[in-house]
């Protein structure tokens, strides 16, 4: 692995936004039965290995795919592109990396088309395709709507062990960074960047990696996320309710984290703003400051830092997970000796209820 | 303290609602910026000690008094009786029962007329009113509305170490029981009481007391409640919010809890249920449940169930605190020997980020 | 029929609540997919005539029965008294005052016991039950929720020719009146009375009656109303939509009107006021100020002042209807002499699309 | 006026997106009040006779200009391009059009550099820059929101006689088409297009032109539209609502249209969908469907169909308005010889209450 990643000649790809993702999950029909039955996605089609489904205002084929395997992972971070020539970019943009680069003509899932899939220079599957079956758009269709209804994919959230380099490359494959977290130091723990004009298509948290962080939707309103959890809670499913619902600070926008049957997280996210200026200002917030990941300074459970879903080379095998060699965001903030602040002048402590779980010696 | 307390042959008087509570704040002018700059009440009055608030649907003169005090406490938990004769009513009442009972035919605030005051079985300082002045009901005056905007005062909450024996008292003063947590072996923790038809006027929260536990206003909708914590984040005063926002399980409202500058317990609630038959049946709710105190699962603070505010007797000194004998509800569901469950007949321990805070052996 | 109707020496019955309308409909298919696959509410019961419907909030049987008849109408507006002698107290009441009374311990719906039905003062058909089935509260049943879902049932209201006739009548039967709406020579046009402590629990509304004008439901919020024409307008059915949604003048509630397979209007409704005090302040409203209906102006459509449904006698034959002898609400206000103000005190026109649909003149 | 308008050599510049509208108001002071008192926008800055206004999520220095001035009437609608040389490209294209075409360095206001000014082939004073203040994005700062909070400029909407030849023109600028109303004999009553990819930065709507339809701004969730009618009740401004709210069949998105004191008319929109994609599908709706302008069947007053601002040329002069010859959307669905609706397959007239205002016929 090069550090930093060098920048190919060959131009990259025009990549329009993240479109799907491929997840490979234990018991296909428990899968099934909560990403339809408990959040409402659609189905567009399904066999027995695997189920297509898509939100409410999609019109391709789908936005995640169910696919039955023996290991619980990612087997695809899938980029739609503008042109069907850009396929032929990213072949010579990865190549010129020195990246494992496949192509299949027709598709590595129903309904897409010519494709392309690489193991990209940070150990992540990423997919590219341009042509897609075009489905029925949804967004008319109210009578389908449920309280907690998914309307798009919004997002990809990847863990790696070094933000920075993962970050360059990124620039590269043509994405802008929209906001991150950092430290006094300059260590940067996390970075956002985006190809459509919203925070993100997809985020570099720093940790273990490679390694799934999220996927995310979009609701309309916040109270379509509240819904979401008041009806896990019907269901007796509240343990599938790992972090919020709360407001970000990063991003702005208003959020939910569940953990799927395998523990896969996906999140639930409404109402970021527009970044389409190439000027767009960057955000960088102090990782000390207790509002950057919770705006109402709620602490980040531990597991939200730890956990993450493994990814798949191209032959289906799990990717071996590096070390974070810098300091996890989790020990500089909620750890032995780490610190956060509500107001970055007091000298005061928090309040207990805002120091965050298993901060040492807070156990009753 | 007889245990139970006897029922009066004196007939109760016909309380209406809880009205207004009188706080005692140790810094007028910070508690003033808390209750009008930031969540929005609305000033019908003011003077050099004390300032009248009301909420936006109000149209009696206030809904709660900050009065300048040398110790945060509060003064008054005040409801409003049906008629000027129910005055007569509790004075028996309250005499009969041997309590410290007072009147003030003038009020002891200012919009306030005939009062009768006591020190009641529990320690608390009750008042009783009906004289009243009118002012202006805001409910049309959206040009005052906030995002967050508080419209109606809707609860008291109150700690007792005896809570079977503070509602039986409580239902000798003609409150009706809507909801309660138990456990197996009958110990009571909480009961929620009405007079109005929403799921109560005050509730009895077991643990050191007499103690005050929270007053909470109501908002219309629940994105009213998140706009508020939303403010804080923007004034750098997270740090005020201490649980949620959430779903509750008792009462099915939508909350959050802050935290006044000198530690009295806000709630901001929507969205109870209809209460008025005579038969409204009764929710018990298992203190092992982890769907009781949040639909979501989300873990208690330790600190909501540790502190609350100090309440004053008929001279103004603080009330004696007494120990609650029987297992705290921290104790039963997050100490070292507690559990709860998502679903009652799991065997499965729940996932750690459910598990709550400070839970014995789970620090970093 | 005397005017002022006698003020009877019994005393009235205490009434808890509006509790049930009974609809005669002329297509039982058509309807119960109106109400229950377009509005959502839940079937407790149903057989070959009738279907027995209630809101998620409710506790006892039905809110609404839907039967099989010949005719469309309404053959109940059923309320809940507060204990079995109550029933007693109804018959002495209605006797008094020379109605027709009939009693049925078994009652005149499932789940519903002994029961008293009269033929009022007005010719309305009301009835009132204490015994009752308890049914599940589904409050907590999130996974039943619709984006629309109908919490309670909320208020009937009624057509009536002489408003201050039918106000006394109510009042004499234990109702208080929160709100009406007057003109400058003290011509009532229309009055909200209540029981339990919102604005209303019946509306007498003036025009050629007794016919029932409509029944209305609850829901949590504002968007939830809005999911309701969302979901109309997915069914091609948005020509259910009679007028609305919009915000009322009178009660400061959120409103719409739909009219179902027979044209019975529903109403929907969310986010009006406590009135519980006795001294609650009324709100009297001018006829001519443009905001007492819609507060924001917009126009009410002719069909509302002038369709309602037909009321049956205690044999289920259509009562007759009487004219109204005063001036009527539409022609005041849209007719060809009627003017609003948006302000008072302006002496210019309204602006055209504030003026009103079929405004003498205004045609193309 | 060449019909088509002939397709320039010159490449079109790269338009990002609708930035600002600048807007000639008779009284600067009230219309001031209306922008910044009662909508909520935010001053940048102003002087004697030009304020400058900015949404809270914008981070370039206004979204409108109110300019003091003898006409009521459009200076400009201002696109953002993506570089500098994208004027060099704006002049050259519009140039070869034979359009008007001036330039100025310092810009046309304050805050903005380098702009091009030209009157388009539709006699549109078209603006386009690069340069420009960066001021705060006041996305965060919840202490300054409203209830009815505007968070983004959203589009513009123009008026003008022949809607193909402006959409050609259009696409020429780089415009994609999203959706379009016809009649079953091809004629285009209106189109929808854009740069940034939601529904549209501008659209094309037929009728005597050039003339400005209306300028939108964005909420983030419906219920802040709906704050906006409130506020405007409580302010006795309801008559500033023309139209609405409703749900659009056009764009999905939710809405509301308002008119200035000088008549300028503004629509508050939120919601619509995702249009990033080249392939994103076009909605073509046939002008005879009752939802297409609102979903929810609602009839439109008859001045949203026949008013408009007038626009200017690069003197300050109001431009001559051009008579459509083409049907109107009016005549053919709500005037003596239209029709419209709800369900295609139908015989069956629509209620009166969908057949809209002033309806031949339909008078009282
Ligand atoms: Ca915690
Ligand atoms: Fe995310
Ligand atoms: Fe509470
Ligand atoms: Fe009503
Ligand atoms: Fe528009």
């Amino acid at each position: 692995c090069e550090n930093p990643t060098p920048t190919p000649v060959a131009p990259a790809p025009d990549i329009l936004r993240c479109a799907y993702m491929e997840l490979v999950v234990t018991d296909l029909k428990k899968s099934r039965d909560f990403y339809v039955d408990v959040l409402g996605l659609t189905v567009t089609e399904e066999d027995e290995n695997a189920v297509y489904l898509r939100s409410l205002e999609e019109f391709i084929h789908h936005n995640l795919v169910l696919r039955q395997g023996p290991v619980a992972a990612v087997a695809a971070f899938s980029y739609r592109v503008r042109t069907p020539e850009d396929l032929d970019k990213a072949v010579a943009f990865f190549t010129e990396l020195g990246c494992r680069v496949e192509r299949n003509e027709n598709g590595y899932n129903k309904g897409i088309g010519d494709s392309v899939r690489v193991t990209d220079p940070l150990g992540f599957p990423y997919e590219f395709f341009h042509e897609v079956k075009h489905v029925e758009r949804l967004a008319w269709r109210y009578d389908l709507y449920t309280p907690g209804a998914l309307v798009r994919l919004d997002h990809f959230n990847q863990v790696t062990p070094d933000v920075p380099r993962a970050t360059k490359y990124m620039q590269d494959l043509g994405f802008r960074v929209t906001e991150d977290i950092q430290d006094e130091d300059g260590v940067v723990y996390a970075s956002w960047m985006r190809r459509k004009p919203t925070v993100h298509d997809t985020a570099m948290t720093g940790g273990d990696g490679p390694r799934m962080h999220h996927v995310a939707f979009s609701t309309h309103e916040k109270h379509n996320i509240l819904a979401i959890c008041d009806k896990l809670g019907a269901l007796r499913m509240s343990d599938r309710i790992e972090r919020g619902p709360g407001r970000h600070g990063v991003s702005n926008a208003f959020y939910l984290y569940l953990r799927d049957p395998d523990g896969h997280r996906v999140e639930i996210y409404t109402q970021d703003y527009y970044t389409g200026d190439p000027d767009n200002p960057v955000v960088t917030w102090d990782v000390h400051d207790n509002q950057r990941r919770d705006w109402w300074g709620n602490p980040v459970v531990p597991s939200w830092y730890t956990d993450a879903s493994l990814v798949l080379d191209l032959d289906g095998n799990p990717q071996p997970v590096q070390k974070r060699d810098e300091p996890s965001e989790m020990s500089v903030t909620i750890g032995a000796d780490g610190f956060s602040y509500t107001r970055q002048a007091d000298d005061e402590e928090m309040p207990e209820y805002k120091q965050g779980e298993y901060k040492l010696g807070h156990q009753l």
